[in-house]
């Protein structure tokens, strides 16, 4: 199961499945969340940062579609459900405390819920204020209404 | 402030100035805590995901170097004051929530304290296992030492 064709033996790290932790994720009435980043695996970008609880993770895996956990709305969200920007996801990687979720994604329309590709649209300016530096791509209202 | 050149007027949001806002952060004892992913500025790989306090974000936008808080040590945590893997900011992104942070950054050597270009190096696979894919690029005993 170990890709150690590339893997020098002594740079073998002992055995660990290194499947997310949840254990380690942030308490939450719904259990326990961990952060998931989701990237554009063709343009590299980053798209969103958002949450997972462990039936997230889980249907995600199952699925091959993105779904996080909304601290907000309280329950899951099957990104793009609403909106129909859904997200494929063709690769997740485990960061090395297995506390950090990457979900490498093919995205459908725009990441952002105000119509940018992506939630980090703002840049922050040496004087440490922040601006607007991307195209939205859509305009929310015609995607979520009033 | 607002880069109006490529934002027709209608889709310019009002006037916010959506520096983080670590009133939204983690609850932490050393203050609120807010998500930040560090990505390669030229490769565009995501290179590691740790957690900021004000103080931190403070300290990274007048210094310039990636500057997190680690958890696990109870203190700030500026990136590389051990391993010399410094982490010199390129560029700062804040979300539409104002509540992660995007930093592009060059790194020098390895991100991971295990040694790898990034601390995802572990990719899901589709029985949910996971596996070590990536090249370690750097033995972190010759980092870190015993």
């Amino acid at each position: 199961m170990w890709a150690t064709h590339a893997l020098p033996r002594l740079f073998l790290t002992k055995f660990d499945p290194m499947i997310p932790d949840f254990s380690k994720g942030l308490d939450h009435a719904s259990g326990k969340l961990l952060p998931a980043i989701a990237q554009d695996a063709v343009s590299g970008r980053v798209l969103m940062f958002a949450w997972m609880n462990q039936e997230a993770y889980a249907e995600t895996l199952a699925t091959g579609r993105a779904v996080y956990y909304s601290r907000s709305r309280g329950k899951l969200w099957r990104k793009g459900e609403q909106s129909g920007h859904q997200q494929k996801v063709l690769e997740m990687r485990v960061d090395c405390d297995a506390d950090a979720i990457l979900l490498l994604i093919e995205q459908t329309g725009a990441a952002c819920h105000e119509g940018f590709e992506s939630c980090f649209f703002r840049k922050v300016l040496a004087d440490g204020e922040a601006a607007v530096v991307d195209e939205r791509l859509v305009d929310p209202q015609s995607v979520y209404g009033q």
